[in-house]
């Protein structure tokens, strides 16, 4: 029976939020502060999770073999009841209700249901907002300089102040990439348009109006779907098996061994062979293969490849090549952006000594879209569009999450929450080294990894049923993407859980 | 002055819906019918249009200054008040009320703020659904299945049963094809799933993994923007100029002569010619280039390419190629589905003997996604993903433009306002062939040609400032979008202002 479902049937979790069970952990390890009531971020929150049925439920079987008709439905994991889900909790149609560490992708800023986002809706000028939607670009609406302003500028990397609305990541990526292009052809010709000879050519999609340019990216990356964007990622072979791809350079990524501390010449080492491979293939792709890096792309943490992590001196290196290569320095910060790790752009942290030239977004920002360097405006019409670019109404519900974030300091609660799960997390890493290693991250942005892929699999598996929606990554790891109000005491439950999964836990073959 | 404001403020529309002013066109040429009292589809419409001032207006302009501070600006038209627009009309933010024959990019399908669309606001159920957006492959909502069966299945293509969600036009098509391409190779392995070999080829974007396949598409087709798409499309060589494409086919495309009925043998050879072309390239790139062509893609009117329209035979012949080399069938209804050309998919009135393998969609849909043919679903998860893959909310606005379009008979009222528009149109064409020519279409989705690109943007010019809303398309056509509730009131009122621009229109070199 779930532990979890176990705990609140013994009456462990209190009304307040403030967490009995997560005392009886602390109680065998260190002296139990004195309980105090814990505000909650999202009011009505249940006190814990609870499981009815084994997972996935009845409701939810029955719904996925209906669906099954329709679609492929081999990643599907659930169906969820959206009314009753509340703050960090999911609620699946079985009435499952789960602590959600994952949130859809890491997509949920304020987890379900805030009473901020759901107020909007009492407006009748958001209704006109969510519906008509406009054509972006020619046709946008009254208040599109405000939203923008109000919202992605307000939050907008340091030193950027342009932004390009779009669909989704894949699409804030694939446009990006185009913008990078054209900039990179128009400085090749000294500002000018393209050619009477490209104009031509492009149309059957030769050179020279096809640009004969590369995107250098990384081994482990991810950056979409579409097949700009597919080209570069390099995650996961199944995402890419049987598509046609551009041919582009991959470099491998820095594979550190932790503690860093205790493995600094090692990760200094990776960092050196991944840059002087990089710079290898630019010049390798510039000279033999005549098709010039344009962009380097890379993530600040590659999420779906595995949550890998490069030093600051990598990415300030990587920087410096792209700059010396004429390439733009493309950072896509579509899983890590908007607080998770505790700043608003995780490469805050690296301190960089200039902007990058792109940094991509979507997800916990609600729309997809790109920060971008003022050289990569195109200067035409219609170069970088699409019917929608986007929708206003998210900006509306993005200017909610901004103000809840700076009125309830939810930055520092992704620190003080992290700093929970680290120090809990790292105690079970220390007692079972042989199941759980490797914990790493920034903020509540953590993860580790398992021996093997089937051992991880298991466990996501066993915490499902246990009460905590979590998420895999790469091949054998576990990623930590609460919402930003995950709160200490939600992170005492998650740690109740993880260690009663992981002492559970068989390491399989 | 502008003309439609002449006429309102000479009292000349009259409070119900009934066209004063258009009488005064009819008068000239034929005898008045007995006005009577038209029901508005939309209640609350204005009567007319009413302009206050030149186009763009002085609140527009500034928007602009401050918008281009943030971004490019260059195909921005104007901005609007979405708040106080309705049904056909959409006001601008300086108070200027433009009938809307083009309505966003023909993605409106019931016009602005329409009271069933604005009514939904008022459930807790639905602000459930859109304050919550799920991750839709992993963990859908209770109702998923519910909202695809009564909406996007409800209205599917004869004998199409599965159906994707995507984001918008560009996904829909990029991840279509992938589907294509991933069952092209599937079917060429017998039915395994991708080789070791593959896999780890496809890492580094080299074959055998990513997979040497083409589509073959034709000249003025328009696809997309991503750059799967963007290869395929073959429109406007600015969308395309700098960015790496791939080297897929191209075939011409019919052109035909109107009127259609006395040029009845050179269109058929264009028909011929163009058939023969494509079947060429199909074997070139399979035997020559060593890149079968794995999808045939083509819109059923060539939309963005300036409103080209091929004959059923030439699609049915078009079908019985694909079939004959094995390629999807592929049908891109992202621009005329939904019912513009007075049935819901505007390849029904090609009377295919077999459904199409792929038909895409979005904009009058409010979702991206395509419909295909059960040999296209992939087999392995999270071959065709992305963490939104649409949004349910859309569904649930779907959902009342389909219940609407049922109840109010929207198709005939589409064939009626379209018969209008016609003979109107043909008139002005019959009266000024030197300026206005080739009219065509199915419905209210209409197009003409002027004799070149600056008198067709003079023309589109002119109607803006005098109260009409349109878009130019190709190099020298304006088409004609107008919303499902587009009526034949509205539909003299365009008249009135389209034959006086007509008269005032200077044909300039």
């Amino acid at each position: 029976m779930a532990l979890a479902f176990n705990l609140l049937q013994r009456g462990l979790f209190s009304k307040t939020g403030q967490c009995a069970a997560s005392l009886l952990r602390l109680q065998s390890t260190q002296p139990a502060p004195a309980p105090q009531p814990v505000e909650l971020l999202v009011p009505g929150e249940p006190d814990g999770p609870m499981m009815l049925t084994a997972h996935p439920g009845p409701q939810s079987d029955l719904l996925k073999a209906q669906l099954d008709e329709i679609q492929n439905t081999a990643a599907l994991q659930f169906f969820c009841d959206y009314r009753k889900s509340i703050g960090n909790y999911l609620v699946d149609v079985d009435g499952n209700t789960m602590l959600d560490v994952f949130q859809q992708i890491s997509s949920m800023p304020l987890g379900y249901n805030h009473p901020e986002i759901v107020d909007i809706f009492n407006d009748p000028e958001t209704i006109a907002c969510f519906a008509n939607r406009p054509a972006l670009g020619p046709l946008p609406p009254h208040n599109w300089v405000d939203l923008l302003k109000n919202t992605l500028l307000s939050v907008a990397p340091p030193g950027m102040t342009e932004v390009q609305t779009m669909l989704c990541g894949s699409t804030a990526n694939e446009n990006a990439f185009k913008a990078c292009f054209i900039a990179y052809q128009t400085k090749k010709r000294g500002g000018a348009p393209p050619s009477q000879e490209e104009l031509e050519s492009v149309m059957y999609g030769k050179a020279p109006g096809a640009a004969q340019l590369s995107v250098l990216s990384f081994a482990g990356g991810f950056h979409g779907r579409t097949m700009g964007t597919l080209s570069a990622s390099r995650s996961k072979a199944i995402h890419k098996a049987d598509v046609p791809h551009f041919d582009w350079p991959m470099a491998s990524f820095p594979k550190y061994k932790y503690p860093l501390d205790e493995n600094v010449a090692y990760n200094q080492s990776q960092d050196i062979n991944s840059l002087t491979q990089a710079e290898e293939l630019m010049h390798h792709w510039a000279t033999e293969k005549n098709m010039p890096v344009a962009i380097v792309i890379l993530e600040p943490v590659q999420a779906e490849g595995g949550d890998n992590h490069c030093s600051n001196e990598f990415a300030k290196g990587l920087q410096q090549l792209s700059k010396k290569h004429g390439a733009a320095f493309f950072v896509d910060e579509v899983q890590t952006g908007g607080g998770p790790t505790g700043k608003m752009w995780a490469h805050e942290h690296w301190g960089l000594p200039y902007p990058p030239d792109v940094v991509s977004f979507s997800k916990k920002m609600l729309i997809g879209g790109y920060y971008y360097n003022k050289d990569l405006r195109p200067v035409e019409a219609y170069r970088i569009m699409n019917t929608w670019l986007g929708e206003p109404s998210k900006l509306l519900m993005l200017d909610k999450v901004i103000k809840v974030t700076k009125e309830k300091q939810l930055f520092e609660v992704v620190k003080a929450s992290g700093s929970v799960l680290v120090q809990g997390m790292q105690d079970v890493s220390d007692k079972y080294p042989e199941k759980i290693s490797n914990l790493r991250g920034k903020g509540t942005f953590l993860a580790y990894d398992c021996p093997n892929t089937r051992t991880r699999d298991s466990l996501v598996h066993w915490l499902r049923n246990n009460g905590i929606q979590t998420g895999g990554c790469g091949d054998h790891s576990v990623r930590m993407r609460p919402a930003l109000i995950f709160q200490p005491h939600h992170a005492e439950i998650f740690l109740e859980a993880f260690e009663e999964g992981v002492k559970n836990l068989k390491v399989v073959g």
